[in-house]
């Protein structure tokens, strides 16, 4: 934390680069290398002033004319004093730059680095830290309205709210406990169990909300299942409009699972093209068919595409490997390769279609509509396909001000807080004693405070700001 | 010219991305979209000030936290007002920022046209502009040097100094002129011989110098030439360690020529993989022959690459098709595939590449070395072509300070006024009328003149500025 650290901050190409420095030494090291074109130097400049001149890295040899912006601690991002050069966008100027600061004692900042100090100097809780990167990623406005919600507090200001009303319990609890020999029940147990439903009821809207942030941020999940052959590579090309898949007429070519990401009317779907479903002695095929199933799982929208070509024998078998995955979530089932087969065989697999699902007994978001004919290679009512996508997905319309979870660290987190407040409710409504309903206070309040990182260690602080990118 | 523009300056990605404004409305523009988190608004800032704050293009909606730099004419890059809004790197959030600067009434900078601004508006000659573009391209020590001298106007004083040569010959001669009619030679002519020879001497060095300027900004030309099928597209992917050109066992595959540029020992070499060279009736065949010809004329090394498995009188059709075009040039002979045939059969190909080299009568560099056999496939004996690269190529180190051309369009200019000066030498010769050199004398200045943009036209500065990025 006491060193200095550089990196560049913006991609190679462009116009401008900066090279971003932070630390102790981020204006005696620029002082170093760079000449102010007139006035005083560097270093007796004020905070939040921009200066043109010239770098040197080699005495007497221009490398480039720059504009360096400096910032003095503590009103900065990180909180220490940072630098940043806009010099000319190239490589070879970038790194002569980065070179010179390494010699001179600076270190190449870690993924992240900025935004941790920024953390770690009281600058922005994890949380918010953890918006940094949200923000940065963002493409739609749904994902960004959600990452700047969280950049501007509403997550931290939820929590803390949460977290006073747990100080409250605890305290109201702990005062009972201290005078527990004397046996009187300070806190009134229903207003105990009150306030307890109404941190769950607060938690429970959060943690349920992840389902909806997880799909704006990653997108909503559709799995594309079926038979080998039945053309799922080809569907998702024709979805992605790219050749992302590798397509080909010999059974079993998809083995892993191959994801791609399309916005479609305003929401980003997250399709996954997984292995065809069939019995097989292969091994690698084997497992492949497994990851399809479990990609199915974690969906929440299912294209299961049917071969018209097979027989009802070996539909069948996929059917009963492909309808129970399909419990709770939407499908649609699509006959590709209509512009191979005559209507009448259509009619005859829809009829077959309808009746399977019809009597497979699953809990499936199903209507008699949602079985037709496409064409995945000629691109043949796709538009309906897309149509049913939007619909399916139906994602609520997230205001500024909103407050969703986006953050599988975060869900996981608030998820061991709930449970811990279940347990308080569980132990008061059996009438335990105070010290055993405290300890799992004490616990949720933990988990709480792991998310905005009032509570962390090195391990979980690197594994958030790996994520990041380099100069952030 | 009178209009506000802004472009995004820095490519998607990376952590940081920089919104460029320039002109009149810059700071009103942004003041519209742009709140100080605190302290006085935008409009009552000092010039090269950094101000922390808030973006939001749709009221009561926060799209970004961002540092805003604002630069006040005349002390500005472009000359203008300049705003620099450093955001965080989401597509989402540049494409809003933009969309709102748009919506205010700024235009989208067309490429370069913060450069070209810069140029209108006075802060830097044509040349100075045009190096910008070079110093953002530049990716070795080398080509920035040769930049950076351009950017510090190190060229542009030469070019001034040789204009101030010529206005004093075309005063003298003038001078001459205007009492020409009395017949009194105010001109010493062997004064304005030496004064021309001068000039000469400088034009003729400064154009001499493009061949270096070239080789090290767009890299050392070598060519690739040789029989169908000898591999030469193998070599050209092993060279460049990638799979750049199609390579096959059908004779003819390398239809076009196929570049690569590849940095060796310091050096920038363009590789040029060239059609196969035989006797052939396909008409686009053929077509790629010629072109395959001309690369090697333009060309400063020659990699002639032989098939051991052709017989001699083949052979010998493609020698004669190649040796007369390596004419002043650097050739290597590479036996290629010697993993594929025995030791007396290489030995025996050398002895008949030396002799038919030192039959050809040509002037090309050479000595009895430079043949030997490699192995493209297997990268073996690739070493000993580097070494003979780096040797061959043999460029002369920059120093800061040395002016070399390496722009197309100064050295066509250069060569022009080159010209009418040695028409002027010429007509001084045969001691023809001073109104006739004079002429010459203005051409030349005209000439020069073009360079560093006091003579110039819209389509001139058009091509000139498409070439920079947009940002710039």
């Amino acid at each position: 934390m006491n060193d200095t650290i550089c990196a560049l901050a913006t991609p190679q190409g462009g116009a401008i680069s900066i090279v971003r420095i932070s630390g102790e030494k981020a204006i005696e090291y620029t002082s170093q290398i760079f000449t102010p074109r007139k006035g005083l130097p560097l270093a007796e400049r004020k905070s939040h002033t921009a200066v043109f001149g010239d770098i040197s890295v080699t005495p007497g040899e221009l490398l480039d004319e720059v504009l360096v912006t400096i910032m003095r601690a503590p009103h900065t991002y990180t909180g220490e004093d940072v630098v940043e050069i806009s010099c000319h966008a190239s490589s070879y100027i970038t790194q002569q730059i980065l070179l010179a600061l390494f010699n001179l004692g600076a270190r190449q900042a870690d993924a992240g680095e900025f935004t941790m100090r920024a953390f770690l100097n009281g600058k922005m809780d994890l949380s918010r830290a953890e918006a940094v990167a949200d923000l940065i990623s963002s493409t739609s406005k749904a994902s960004h309205r959600l990452a700047m919600n969280q950049l501007k507090g509403d997550f931290s200001n939820e929590l803390a709210g949460l977290r006073d009303k747990l100080l409250k319990l605890t305290t109201l609890m702990e005062l009972e406990l201290d005078f527990s020999e004397e046996d009187v029940e300070f806190a009134d147990r229903s207003e105990l169990t009150r306030l307890c439903d109404d941190i769950d009821a607060t938690m429970t809207r959060l943690t349920d909300s992840f389902a909806v942030g997880n799909a704006v941020k990653n997108g909503v999940p559709v799995a594309i299942v079926g038979e080998t052959n039945a053309g799922k590579s080809t569907l998702l090309n024709a979805l992605l409009r790219e050749e992302r898949a590798i397509v080909s007429d010999i059974s079993g070519t998809t083995r892993d699972t191959i994801e791609g990401l399309m916005n479609i009317g305003g929401t980003t779907f997250r399709f996954v093209d997984t292995a065809g479903v069939r019995d097989t002695q292969d091994v690698v095929e084997r497992i492949g068919i497994e990851r399809a199933l479990e990609q199915l799982k974690k969906s929440s929208i299912a294209l299961w595409l049917v071969d018209p070509a097979a027989d009802y024998t070996q539909m069948e078998i996929t059917a009963k490997k492909i309808l129970p995955g399909c419990k709770d979530k939407k499908l649609a089932i699509l006959i590709n390769k209509s512009d191979t087969i005559r209507g009448e065989r259509v009619a005859e697999i829809m009829e077959w279609g309808k009746t399977l699902v019809a009597e497979c007994g699953e809990d499936i978001v199903w209507s008699e509509n949602d079985i037709w004919a496409i064409s995945a290679r000629l691109r043949s009512n796709l538009d309906r396909l897309e149509e049913f996508l939007v619909r399916s997905a139906a994602l609520p319309s997230i205001s500024s001000g909103d407050v969703v979870v986006t953050n599988v660290r975060h869900y996981e987190a608030l998820t061991r807080a709930l449970k811990e407040i279940k347990e308080v409710k569980h132990s008061l409504e059996l009438g335990l004693s105070g010290d055993l309903v405290s300890e799992h206070l004490r616990a949720a309040i933990h988990h709480l405070g792991e998310i905005v990182g009032e509570v962390t260690n090195d391990e979980v602080l690197g594994n958030i700001f790996a994520n990041f990118c380099i100069g952030k």
